[in-house]
């Protein structure tokens, strides 16, 4: 029997090509290194690292909705549970969970349960500025901008700097016109 | 019953954290993308593509020793070997193969069959002297060195540049003393 509905993200992580966790994570560091050396200032780096995520969530998305058989979200907030459900699970590995919602349904959290990026990661006191997972919160808007959700995604918690949780604030900024979902920014 | 002597590749890769083999596709394509803006010079961000790979190898190495129980390599041969049907499974998920030995068995080439870097990659025109994949050469070369076998590792083909594998030819330069494993560069 075809699948029917959505998969979990159990499901389709065990089932897709993956690569070793620390390779991952110590690629991920030595972009990160590479920035800081280049760029200099901690702020450009969060910059960079969060359009880098947007250049891959525009393209991960057809990824996610092609092996998840997720199809069109009802809300905001079904959107939310799936990035978190599915859609971490699927890519890192690592389950979410949504929390904080506002009264319009229109901002919440996502809080990480566990972070592949930061194994082995300590900041020095010299860039105590750096969102060193913001990759991630550009892949977010990124993901959902291809889906018509024009959002903002910012840090609440990080706990390279001292906080308890890893927790990214979601917030939807507008539901944009559907727009042919292949873009090119080169 | 304990495993005994090293495990194969694919035992090994089976039972360590992954992630998503795309997200990784397009994290080390927006590293390289990354480069190519802030270095210009197609020489340079191969050089700094190999730089960051020494430096990830150096790391990596202790991961590789961890988990795939192979203790020390009789000789070059071994060694290569182990890389081509351990490493690259353990870690990409993809198998390669040992050829063109010389004569003294100090020189070789690992042949890749499949390549997770390079999907959806296409080098413009202005790009051909890049070595998109010279991450790798740098990880090798990296990782033997934390096992006093000093290499020198280069492509001798490459798919990207219209060749028809992915050809890494590692020459061993000599075999230094042994070090204490940890090295920190920063």
């Amino acid at each position: 029997m075809p699948p029917v509905g959505p998969r979990s993200g159990d499901a389709i992580f065990a089932n897709i090509e993956r690569v070793n966790a620390e390779l991952f994570t110590l690629t991920y560091g030595a972009i990160v290194r590479q920035l800081l050396t280049d760029l200099e200032e901690v702020e450009e780096v969060n910059k960079q690292l969060d359009q880098m995520g947007y250049n891959i969530g525009i393209r991960l998305i057809d990824e996610f909705l092609a092996k998840s058989s997720v199809s069109r979200c009802v809300d905001f907030k079904e959107t939310a549970e799936v990035i978190a459900k599915v859609g971490f699970k699927m890519f890192l590995g690592v389950t979410a969970s949504v929390t904080n919602w506002d009264a319009d349904g229109t901002c919440c959290s996502i809080v990480l349960e566990d972070n592949p990026l930061v194994d082995f990661v300590e900041l020095p006191d010299t860039y105590q500025g750096l969102y060193y997972c913001n990759i991630l919160s550009g892949v977010i808007r990124g993901a959902l901008e291809m889906v018509s959700m024009k959002t903002e995604v910012t840090w609440l918690r990080d706990m390279l700097r001292g906080d308890d949780a890893y927790e990214l604030q979601v917030k939807l900024l507008k539901q944009v016109p559907e727009e042919y979902p292949y873009k090119d920014d080169e």
